[in-house]
């Protein structure tokens, strides 16, 4: 992990072996594109043909090359190259780009599996196999069958897609984007995206990192390194397989295991990357950050000179989370001026349809000299009275003052040819201007999320004191017993151990002790059949509510006996649970599972019925500080139960946060639990505790679902 | 309402009062625009200064010309208007264009007022005051101070802003699309929305109509005419003030009225408007839908050439709710010929990177062969053995095939500047191409929003019979004891006269009857405080729950009492009542009031607390058929819950449905009645029936909020 990879972006020596005559070969293009591009180091064609390529001596083996090579790109059949990277293992390369295709992606993970065991012994990285290569602008280094133009630039690549990465490079030369690097990450049968990313964090060329992914083969190495890196400079992630048939589609085309994609949102977010909504949304946001200096507060300010479009912006603004300034001492003081009577110093600023080049000058100084204003959004909508000449120098003069007074600005433009002129000329100069509100206003809240991802509390995750022994020997017991969950009772334990309140309760062998408990206890009470071969306790008729009395208990004893006798007349009945009925409060549900892709994921949501129904929850990587916790919280769409409506109190969201890292620390501290739910959990309210109703824990190796 | 508006959008004679010689006036503009763009009527420039502008004899007023004038455009300051209207009026001008400012949206409501007033004295009708004007390609009648030059063509521009209608007209050059007609609408003094969709609706020469709307003044009046013309062609509306700042600013913005933006959704895409979010998605809706045949069945396929993208289509396909087809057997059959073999035939079928145009050719072919296959989404990404020189033939054909056989495709392109270069010539051959996935799927999405409106069974809205003349004289004795609220049992009378059940119940107006009452009714029982000065009986102490026996009531009667009398020592207290406690079920709201735009809504969604929080409610206009009515029930997130969840079995839907209708009928049928609520209704399974816990009624001139 703590390579730098300078060899492999910045190679001093590169040989192409696969590197051919016919320039409609693959391995042709890779060679060309290298030369032309203007590649600084040593060149290296290797075919056993030999000859001369592109003026290039061709050499027919890798042995035959004097010095080491740092870098091979590797682009013949695939049935050729396990002997080819033998040949490069035995003379020292030190990275291997397969460029070549027909391994894992389609079904071929034996010989993968060989590249990559044999690079390994010799210390050989391996790149992919199926890319279409690498670029590096510090060396002009464009080692790929894509374009053979590329920009130099302050973005980074890197996708998992060959077809759209190819693709989307083309588009950076029509956006007149320009790139620091470009990786193909393929099958991702060695180098993934986590050591890439480790590359670029530290890589002073690129100021924004752009990400396509299909799927996460290891995520636990992937989100360190992901915050890592976002608290350095954007990371901007496009993923497929947001809906459930395109996670489908996603898993048969790339083989990784797609997973849940609330939960791949939630914790790379967590890690402060920015995930877009479509391409065209991540260029922009690209281009735009790569740009834009960082606001140093919330305030924004729209100014417009279309009400029309200052209410658009408006809406998009709520969409974004761009909150906008609203002391109107100040924006009365600052936007008089530049304002006519008729428009309006509220924000939106509508220096109205009227407005010339000087209003807009005064208008847009404002934003730069008022101390307490933070950002600007700028809107033109064409008009019959403003000289469409002056638009250019008129955005120029914007940016300019506003990069040096550090303050963030994004422009929308809309209209004609006139406007067309001016947009792709301000692009030719690398000043991002957006035809529509809403690109220009997203740009604004990818800004905003970026910065304050960086500026929050870099809190340090504390882990949860728990007994791990105590909990340890509870586990042992039911994997003796050759059990793969844990009995309620042994649930219960677990939480009492870690500190989490369960109702009072008493595990029965017989009628009398039943009774003796509940008259202990206090009625009302609940009784629950504790059996190993019953796991669904209500469609065994194995649960009864709201005992009141001791004749009731008697009654429920004898009919839960009864009901699971006929339901399972082989069931081990250990006993019957008596418990105290808990007085009602707001029902949640929390919970910690093991991601295939992530590890410790915790959960948490509205309880009942409605997890399901309103998909209402919202997931955390483990570990998580306490801030982020209630971070997570809040971002459940019914949370403002939580914080208390019509008149209800505040509950105890210090508990549930509580709660919720001792899950995760203990989820994560045992390799023996994969699963643990409370459904439902209690909250009352703040500082009254919560109680743990249901908790149900899974072990390895679970025969349940 | 009737009158067909032919001799506004296509006058013989137009007069301009304010052509000005000095060319940077508005007046001088319009003048211009009309004579450069090969208006075919008689034109008349109006200036006190007589002389000759353009080459047009100009005339000193109205009075002078010999003819009757059509239109009038009235480019004057505000001052001056009122004398040149009553001129207008005098000389048996048809319609006023008013483009001059400076009235209501400035606050000058009298002076608008007047013109109007004035206007239809003499059978004259007014556009505007505060609007840039209209064009109409028929007739080659540019009479606007925008663009100079429009290109004509399929879609007509309706829009309340002008400097962003202005700006729009613009950027349809720059996409190159051609318009029909344009109307600005400014403040909608007399003509709105509604009078020019009418004409729009039967104009043969409008394929498509885009409306920008800031605020809606007579939603009664727009939304027949909406629903009409909806029917006959895609109506596309972009309306600012989604947000509640953004409501609030166009409010101030534009003096309508604003409303629920939720309510505004629900109805005007009930009417079949294809609502979309920001101007971009507008834009190539109507590009697309101006051009495309619909589909007539539900099965999509996607093809392309790359996973990634084919996957990320597949995302957009469940955000825009297409259908992808998936009958494997059928798509083999016709995509096998078309896709190598470690490509799939599976949707998103895949070609491969490797795909030629042949290829493609036979792949968008099979679309058009396969009885099955109802509409195509095409992905193209730059790869390095495709020529893009075959990239427009490619796209031609596969239009010219897919239009014979009236079936709809949607092109998304990705890539660098070759693919620009093709993007641009389609463009310029009018064939819609996307530079990314999600906009091509977007359009399909609309394009089947309006397919699908116009394919449902068109069922009249049958009324609900109820008997008015019971709910009447219920609502007289409340009016004549000065309340503007129902009390509780008024309000259950009037669900006994509608056929919705209520609870057993029984006013008491001592102990005794009330005791008696509980008895009768049976065991448990609720009870609550009568009195018209309480309206919030909980908070008064006026309410309790769950009384199982003779003692509790006694107890809670007393304890009412004292609560009440201590809440508010001056109320009148009716009596208390004793209501039977109903057997739980799911818990609903549903209601009906008049909003000031549109009339009659009701609503419906999940009950109690989660109406607040989760704002989990659908909105309908009423009338509305049976079938509207499930509709709205499946908008609700949480209408899993009613089909039956986890076991349960599915609710009394069709219950739901007759209630919500019932709702509608009895508040259209009463003016007196302002707002309908029951929250909460019981729903039991189906054919169980509803049970309407508390009916909230509210009348006219309410004293409450």
């Amino acid at each position: 992990m703590h390579e730098n990879f300078k060899e492999l972006f910045e190679p001093e020596s590169i040989a192409i072996i696969g590197a051919s005559h016919d320039p409609k070969k693959i391995g042709h293009t890779i060679l060309r594109n290298l030369v032309d591009g203007g590649y600084k180091g040593r060149v290296y064609p290797v075919n056993p043909s030999g000859g001369e390529i592109l003026g290039k001596q061709v050499y027919t083996s890798i042995g035959e090359i004097e010095e080491e090579v740092d870098v091979v790109s590797l682009a013949i059949p695939a049935r050729f190259c396990l002997d080819a990277v033998k040949e490069c293992a035995a003379n020292g390369v030190k990275y291997l780009q397969v460029v070549s295709s027909g391994f894992s992606e389609v079904g071929n993970h034996k010989e993968e599996r060989e590249i990559v065991r044999i690079a390994r012994e010799s210390g050989m990285r391996v790149l992919g196999p199926n890319i279409f290569g690498m670029y590096s602008s510090k060396i002009s280094m464009n080692l790929t069958f894509s374009a053979s133009e590329i920009k130099p630039g302050g973005v980074a690549i890197l996708t998992q897609s060959g077809a759209l990465g190819i693709a989307l490079i083309g588009r950076t030369a029509v956006d007149n984007m320009g790139l620091s690097t470009i990786v193909s990450t393929g099958n991702k049968s060695d180098l993934d995206e986590a050591d890439l990313l480790e590359y670029l964090s530290d890589h002073d060329d690129t100021k924004v990192i752009l990400m396509y992914i299909e799927g996460i083969k290891n995520g636990r190495k992937l989100l360190p390194v992901l915050k890592k890196t976002s608290l350095k400079k954007p990371v901007i992630v496009i993923k497929s397989g947001r809906s459930e048939r395109g996670a489908r589609a996603a898993a048969s085309h790339t083989g990784s295991l797609a997973g849940l994609d609330a939960i791949f949102d939630s914790v790379i977010k967590q890690c402060g990357a920015l995930r877009a909504e479509n391409l065209e949304e991540a260029f922009n946001w690209c281009r735009f950050l790569s740009f834009s200096p960082e606001p140093s507060g919330r305030h924004t300010v729209i100014v417009t000179n279309g009400g029309g479009i200052g209410v658009l912006a408006t809406d998009a603004c709520e969409k974004y989370n761009i909150e906008l300034f609203d002391d109107q001492s100040v924006l009365k003081e600052y936007f008089e001026d530049a304002t006519p009577s008729f428009g309006s110093t509220r924000n939106p600023i509508d220096i109205t349809g009227g407005a010339m080049a000087d209003d807009y000058r005064a208008a847009l100084t404002a934003p730069v000299d008022c101390p307490d204003i933070d950002s600007t959004l700028t809107l033109y909508c064409e008009t019959a009275v403003f000289d469409s000449d002056n638009l250019v120098p008129m955005v120029r003069t914007t940016y300019e003052k506003h990069i040096e007074a550090q303050k963030p600005v994004a422009y929308a433009i809309v209209g004609g040819e006139s406007v067309e002129k001016a947009i792709g000329q301000l692009n030719q100069e690398n000043l991002p201007v957006f035809r529509d509100v809403e690109p220009a206003v997203s740009c604004m809240g990818a800004l905003y999320r970026f910065t304050e991802f960086k500026n929050r509390a870099r809190v340090e995750t504390k882990t949860p004191a728990i007994n791990m022994d105590e909990i340890n020997a509870i586990i042992d017991k039911a994997i003796a017993d050759g059990r793969s969950f844990l009995l309620a009772n042994e649930a219960q334990d677990v939480m009492k151990v870690s500190g989490i309140q369960v109702p009072g309760s008493h595990i029965a062998k017989n009628l009398n002790s039943a009774v003796e408990a509940a008259e202990s206890i206090g009625y009302p009470v609940v009784m629950k059949v504790v059996s190993r071969d019953i796991i669904h306790k209500s469609d065994a008729g194995g649960l009864a509510l709201d005992l009141q009395s001791r004749e009731e208990v008697i009654e429920a004893y004898e009919a839960i006996m009864k009901n699971c006798r006929a339901y399972d007349p082989d069931a081990h009945i250990t006993g019957i649970e008596v418990t105290e009925m808990v007085t009602s409060g707001l029902e949640m549900v929390v919970g910690a599972i093991k991601d295939p892709a992530f590890g410790p994921v915790v959960m948490c949501g509205l309880g009942g019925i409605y997890v399901e129904v309103m998909k209402d929850v919202a997931f955390r990587s483990y570990p998580l500080n306490e801030e982020e916790a209630r971070r997570m919280i809040r971002e459940i769409r019914s949370h403002p139960l939580l914080f208390g409506v019509r008149g209800e109190k505040k509950k105890d969201i210090e508990g549930l946060v509580d709660t919720i890292l001792k899950l995760g620390a203990i989820l994560s501290s045992c390799d023996r639990i994969t699963d643990i739910e409370i459904n439902p959990i209690v909250v009352y309210e703040e500082s009254a505790g919560l109680k743990a109703l249901d908790v149900r824990i899974l072990l390895k190796n679970s025969k349940e679902d």
